[in-house]
């Protein structure tokens, strides 16, 4: 025999055994039940891309992807890095098919080759939802109430999406008089006001891409702008009243506003936010980013924005686009800290004992009735022979009814049905069984 | 701006666009309630392993497997061809974790570098359920039963599962009298008669392993055993009545018949089948195939079987276990031809028109009333200002419900109800559209 292997998972990676596993499939089909019910569409691609669909071509792409590498094959592909670029694809290459304005949902894994830390790993599901094709505020809005829904549906009450629009942040050279080049820059250092408070954010400004001083009071004054989602719209149109560019953001959060609050999404969960970026480039209009109050540290759970170059990569032209991203992984953690999951059992309702040969078959056959009426029943398989033994596992398994069906209950036609919560036992005639745990377990 | 690029897929992967994925989210979910009724319960691992996890550290691993490399990182990493390997990771990795038997079903991608062909592709969905710790006939029985009730509620009728137990093929060499050391060889050509048949599978067993006559006219009586269950073991009796191992694999056969009959499996759904092998080396006792009837070219579309080695890689004791994968991508192309997929509509059962922008925020607050209320709405958000063209839209997305709510039934506050499929039109007071609707769609 070969050495032994040591059975370890690759560095950065877990794995979710039963208990976790369940709750996070309950949080996969809450979510999807809410996208459904705003009318997205699943989509499902592979996890393997070529490369060059991940990359648009860039050489100096600089996001770290796992590249594959397959013996006699020369095509290079790579892992998805996350599930927008598949859909740009699908909506290049499918456009006879598609009509839009096209409302997808995708659920899947993404792979980024990030150094690992603690709560990021680099395999994490996605859940996306996007519509292409709709270039109104009131698709923006859509995600508002979107996010909103899900995480109330998970169970979350405390949490905040947080609203910007990225014409505001992209006018900032004009109203605060810097040259446009430093734009990227300049927001990627405001980004981090959240983490690192003014002082640092003033520190690099300065540092970094060498702002003037009367820039950094201006962009102090940006960010000072708070209060209501009212008076910071109020504050805007005192501050950008004149600029084009900038108005027309200024114009479009205004009536993002009053469509989110016709969506019914209440005041505490959502708020107009001046620093929030969303990083480079990519966004076009609105951008969004949610914090559950109690974990700050998670970073955002739920975020995206309007990208209206989607698909230029593909020489296709320019189509509208907007769209979110919930992040399971880190929600799994704020619903398991903040003890919001149900009582899940990742096990059968019922542990059907197995100590007497002669009654296995009556047993097989009672389970087969049992799972064919909608109760989830457990043969036991096991090595344990005594009741005892059987009963310390079904007390460890959490099965919240076990059914003894021996040689004595086999003279009788009847079982043993052991409540193993209320510790209490009946007999019952066989063949009232399956209507007697239907009753009780309300199926 | 870089070259455009052509949005195509990898070669030998593809896209499920959302009919195709509404289809295949029904059949997940359809198996995965099956398998919850059996008591499995659910586990997640990564796609992405160590490399040495999936070879076994063999030098000569032959499966074609997808490495991966990641800038700056040494360890040797590769995607998962199976959910087994990883099953046995976790089962060796998490011993005081996980109490047994160990229910466990699992569903994800996985991936074969493989050539690519119609119908076969390099990431392919596969839905396995195993008992690790279960060394019982009543275990394997389990699957047949699960494999059967798993099919019928997809909707399939016309299947049979081929069962075989391996000792019986393993005890061949001294029953056809040939060196065991050919046992390899002398399986893997026999597994081919159904797709060859006999004059091609004898052509081979002298052509490759040169075996004699005498044992090919052995091999071949072995394979003409036929008939009913009981007729097939009673020939097996005959022929294996003495012989030590292979007369052990025979009872194992007949309990596990009658264990399956126990559990309910109809006659016409399964069958004992002497030729199936499922492949080297893995298994050490039952096997099973499933064919669809009408289909057969599509292969096996849910096999397994026993296997007891599982963590022998890592070093752990051996560990009894059973189990068997569903093949999601074959089922729906027979699902597809067969046309048993349920009459599904990918879109929301409400469009709400969109075509006054002063009715923009009532539609928006409507909206938000119906989802709440269970009510899958999309509110128009494309391009289309006209009635006629939004109505085109819904046609084109078979939604059942189109609502209109425009100037005039703003202030008589009521909307327009199309009933798409019967072509009728109502007028009904916006407060009363909820329960008008949740009527009708029954929820």
């Amino acid at each position: 025999m070969a050495k032994s292997i040591e059975p370890k998972l690759a560095s950065g990676f877990r794995d979710y055994l039963p208990q976790d596993a369940t709750a996070r499939e309950w949080m996969i089909e809450t979510i999807k039940a809410v996208f459904k019910r705003f009318g997205f569409a699943p989509l499902d691609t592979p996890g393997v891309e070529r490369e060059e669909i991940l990359t648009g071509g860039d050489a100096n792409f600089k996001k770290q992807i796992f590249k594959l590498s397959l013996a006699g094959q020369d095509e290079k592909t790579a892992l998805r890095f996350d599930l927008t670029v598949p859909l740009a694809r699908v909506v290049a290459g499918y456009s006879s098919e598609i009509s839009k304005p096209f409302k997808r949902y995708q659920v899947g894994s993404v792979w980024r080759g990030e150094r690992a830390q603690a709560g990021r790993y680099r395999e994490f599901l996605q859940f996306d939802a996007d519509i292409v094709g709709a270039s109104s505020i009131a698709a923006d809005a859509e995600f508002i109430s979107l996010v909103y829904e899900a995480l109330s549906a998970l169970g979350l009450k405390k949490f905040i999406i947080r609203v910007n629009n990225r014409k505001i942040l992209n006018a900032l050279p004009e109203s605060a008089n810097f040259p446009k080049a430093k734009t990227g820059d300049v927001l990627r250092i405001m980004d981090k006001l959240d983490k690192s408070g003014w002082k640092s954010v003033e520190a690099e400004l300065v540092s970094g891409p060498k702002l003037k001083k009367e820039s950094v009071a201006r962009i102090k004054e940006f960010l000072n702008i708070k209060g209501t989602n009212g008076e910071i719209l109020g504050s805007l149109i005192e501050i950008f009243g004149k600029a084009g560019a900038s108005r027309d953001g200024v114009d479009e959060l205004a009536r993002l506003r009053a469509n989110i609050e016709a969506l019914g999404v209440p005041d505490g969960n959502w708020k107009i936010d001046l620093s929030v970026a969303r990083g480079l480039g990519y966004y076009t209009g609105m951008v969004f980013e949610t914090v559950v109050n109690e974990y700050p540290d998670l970073g955002s759970v739920a975020s995206g924005g309007r990208y209206d170059d989607l698909v230029s990569r593909f020489g296709t032209a320019s189509i509208p686009a907007t769209g979110g991203s919930i992040g399971v992984d880190r929600l799994f953690v704020a619903l398991e800290k903040l003890k919001l999951f149900p009582n899940f059992s990742a096990n059968a309702s019922v542990l059907l004992l197995n100590f007497d040969d002669e009654s296995e078959m009556i047993c097989e056959s009672l389970a087969t009735d049992l799972r064919q009426g909608g109760i989830s029943t457990e043969f036991y398989l096991g090595q344990e022979k005594t009741l005892r033994g059987q009963l310390a596992y079904a007390a460890k398994g959490n099965y919240p009814f076990v059914i003894i069906l021996g040689s004595d209950e086999r003279k009788k036609e009847t079982v043993q049905v052991k409540n193993m919560r209320e510790r209490t036992q009946e007999e019952i005639e066989k063949d009232d069984i399956l209507e007697y745990l239907k009753n009780i377990l309300n199926c």
